[in-house]
């Protein structure tokens, strides 16, 4: 199922444009466009879905086997020294795109911690050299 | 396998006291004692691991359906508005413990979002009360 006014699914469908990290028969996951830190992930269900608690055994399974595959790819490329997992549900746990995502946020040693938009990346440049760098191309 | 000097893995075979929410023969889920908010959960598997990325397809897949039964069941039961799930990989990721875990946070519309430990319940008898509500007896 999909919602024809979520950004997500437009995302997902292609009708608005992302930079694509990696992508199967049942989900997608892309750069994060306000990101917290360099390499900034999302990984969303193709399934359109508010809440964690409103998937299918099904769906679940899927998208954590998906988060944890894009995961391990970033920790090596980027590379990063670990990551955060952060999943929002409902508007006062700061869910602003309501269609479930895992954010996959890559830390390292040393750094402090950001948990909001930064200005992460030096330049559009570096950017798309980074996409180049944690796109999984199978 | 277990790490015999792993608190967690201590707190899972009751070497260690804490409040359980629910265990079932994969995973451990109880009461957070450095809580977010009221009734902060953790969510832990059985078998000892690091980082999300080092698990198998079968712990990470009861590990995930535990914290969305979990989830389901604070969700209700408190009753809150909305939740975070938050999994941190790494010293650089503020991974305290180093055995996977996952944090379920509730949230409540209209009341700020804290991501460090707070004196969250105003009394031992509301911890406790909290405890019973949320205590998931089959």
């Amino acid at each position: 199922m999909t919602d024809p006014n979520c950004i997500f699914c437009k995302i997902v469908s292609g009708a608005i444009p992302s930079r694509k990290v990696y992508e199967d028969e049942n989900c997608y996951a892309f750069m994060d466009i306000a990101p917290f830190e360099k390499g900034h992930t999302l990984v969303v269900p193709k399934h359109h879905a508010r809440f964690l608690t409103d998937l299918t055994e099904a769906t679940l399974t899927q998208l954590i086997m998906t988060t944890q595959k894009v995961a391990a790819y970033i920790l090596k490329t980027m590379p990063c020294d670990g990551f955060n997992i952060l999943q929002n549900n409902g508007e006062c746990a700061l869910q602003t795109i309501p269609h479930v995502h895992f954010h996959i946020i890559p830390r390292w040693n040393n750094k402090g911690l950001q948990w909001h938009s930064t200005k992460a990346y030096d330049s559009e440049e570096e950017m798309v050299e980074i996409h180049k760098r944690i796109i999984i191309n199978e």
